[in-house]
């Protein structure tokens, strides 16, 4: 760039993983409509749950001023009152959680939640020291890996899981709790559940055990429920949701449906929630309105509870179970394995003999009109050299049945055709 | 906090002026409808435009897949495609501007851009030094003033403006470029035009001198059009739109009367708009799609120009001489001056011999169920002390009539009765 730039400019000047991610997916969504979407995070368009959205854009439009308050008005730095309130009655009276509006602080999208979070628990301190993040679990989400702000220093540490094979090429991960260790350069525990990118979800044992730890060491453990329960409710297991005063519990509208309104929720202590929101009018004014309106009526009744339950969840798990078996189908042969799916949009599938990187499978792929991850960009803070990084693939299934069908088979073919060449 | 917080967490935790502001503002048009609502940037609700929004949702309701579109699909990083085609044409058409799409980058709403960008080309450098921001005229509009990332560093360098008198207690400042340097230690200069808080328009001539002094240097000017040509075109006055490639000019859909929808734009060389791209991927993945789907048709149209320059202006303009002629004839006996409204929702007003600071003059006025904006925090930067930012106020004239008028009569009884005492 022709001028000089800070520290923090330096940093945003290279192009991060989420960016080329985003890119391609927001390309693939609104100009190259050819491509086969199976790399980003984008929701499924659900008819039903679609049609709800559009009945309530009418219901705002008819109601008297709500519109015009809704697009014309500024909300607090926290978010709009009612619906904060609406949402805190919903989460005491559905999961039991002791939370009021206090408790809850609308982002813009729950990235932004992350960004803050991640530089407020970690990075540099006043005394010149400096803490990082602690993910119990690698592979995590790539969203995190380049939210930090202090210059020259890895912002994470993660650890290699256990692995538990199943029959019919299924594994699990699990949490090394003989390795994991919260030591003083720990600033908070992260950990998504269900998890971005593998579609594990965390068991209550391993969360109880996490927060036990946390406590301990008096950091605050940041559970990230995008996908989860109360809603969106992607989650195929029976798990018990969890928060209390030293969890940051991280939700939002996006995987409902809801991903244009940029709507991220954190449930967390009070003392939280007031600092995310003076962030929030020093970054941003105030959070975007939209998301909050839109989901008003579905929060407050409880229906957003039955529509994520009996439409929302049973959709992806249905659209998991044929992604599933396409791939059992397609890689005969092959020496791959697929974690278990029980969440999120996304199947995690590890090649063990590939004879190049995925990340040379992704560019091959990209070239054949199918878009996927490679598993590289999941493996923040983990310091030892780990080759099960690059024989995996992210492969979203949350677009149209044909379109995933039809990538999932180039994905096939281009690896059989490889494996059967060497 | 019971958690340790970094140097990053240490600086939000502290409660900013942008917070209160943004605090008494949300609270007032959501919870405590009873305030006198002259203290924010709210946007007013003018029935032509809002009907012209709802006509836009009806319209996207009824096409094809937009509504899905917009909801259910994350934009690009760097904001929807054809919405920057549309804009990069109108920009072209209307204003001459040699832009194409690559030049324009959407944020979450503009306070997001400023926080990049002044902790982009201002703060910490690498080789450990600090460049300032440089804001050539204090007052500048509060929402500055916080975003700092570097610790313990003052990230704005101001400077007293030139004070030109006028007939009947009018006033305008003028840049001192006398005093204005652009030091090595300078990383960009930017200006509000028409500046918050004082509805002052700087002049053709001094933004031909600021970039001149910029270019010199080799820095960029930011200029801050929140409120200027081509939309939402509150500015009263004649002057010409600036852009070239050493220019960043920020937009946004807010003051078009769009607050809820958090749309910012910036109009940058396109090495810039490709790292503000990158950082709204790492920040927010993507920025909202709601305020671009919403304006797309009249960007596209070039309506908006019309809407701007024949119902947002006049209606504006109007607001601003009915407030300012019952303060004239209000502080009938007091002595004060105000600043001569040229553009923006405001008016700026010094009381030369008050009894107390403006900031107790806002504690009061509080108390009488008026929220104005206290004088002090518009002056970051300035180094020497000045008395003055103590005897200004910042006064909102786009709410309704009743609720200005209401506001209006009791901030200057409150100020008679405390010069009379006196």
């Amino acid at each position: 760039m022709k001028y000089k730039l800070s520290q923090f400019g330096k940093k945003i000047e290279k192009v991060s993983g989420i960016k080329q991610l985003m890119d391609d997916l927001g390309q693939a969504m609104t100009v190259n409509k050819d491509m086969l979407m199976l790399g980003g995070g984008n929701p499924a368009h659900i008819p039903a749950v679609q049609r709800r959205f559009r009945q309530g854009v009418k219901d705002i439009l008819e109601s008297d001023r709500t519109f015009e308050e809704t697009i014309g008005n500024y909300d607090t730095p926290q978010g709009n009152p009612a619906f904060l309130e609406a949402l805190a009655g919903l989460l005491r009276n559905e999961l039991g959680w002791s939370v009021t509006a206090k408790n809850i602080v609308l982002t813009n999208g729950s990235q932004s939640a992350f960004f803050v979070l991640f530089n407020m628990f970690a990075g540099r301190f006043e005394d010149g020291s400096y803490k990082k993040i602690l993910l119990p679990l690698a592979p995590e989400y790539i969203g995190y890996s380049d939210v930090g702000l202090a210059a020259n220093v890895e912002l994470f540490q993660s650890f290699k899981p256990e692995i538990e094979y199943y029959d019919n090429n299924l594994f699990k991960y699990h949490i090394d709790f003989e390795k994991v260790r919260i030591t003083d350069d720990v600033g908070a525990v992260c950990v998504s559940r269900p998890t971005n990118p593998t579609g594990n979800v965390v068991t209550d044992d391993e969360i109880a055990r996490l927060s036990s730890l946390a406590k301990a060491r008096n950091v605050p453990l940041i559970i990230d429920n995008a996908y989860g329960i109360p809603f969106p409710n992607i989650i195929f297991t029976e798990v018990k949701p969890y928060w209390d005063e030293q969890t940051i519990v991280c939700q939002s509208l996006s995987k409902l449906g809801l991903p244009g309104a940029r709507t991220g929720i954190i449930i967390a202590a009070e003392e939280i929630v007031e600092a995310l929101s003076e962030m929030n009018a020093v970054i941003t004014l105030a959070p975007g309105s939209v998301g909050a309106a839109l989901a008003y009526d579905i929060v407050k009744s409880g229906e957003i509870i039955k529509l994520s339950r009996d439409v929302i969840k049973p959709y992806y798990e249905k659209k998991a179970q044929q992604a599933l078996n396409q791939f059992h189908y397609g890689l005969r042969g092959v020496d791959y394995c697929i974690h278990k799916p029980e969440g999120a949009l996304f199947l995690w599938i590890w090649f063990k003999n590939l004879p190049i990187t995925t990340d040379e499978l992704y560019e091959r792929l990209k070239k054949r009109g199918v878009l996927v991850v490679p598993g590289k960009y999941f493996f923040a803070g983990l310091s030892e050299k780990w080759d099960h990084a690059d024989q995996c693939i992210r492969v979203t299934y949350s677009q149209d049945d044909k379109i995933v069908e039809a990538g999932i088979n180039i994905i096939c073919e281009e690896v059989k055709n490889m494996v059967s060449v060497h």
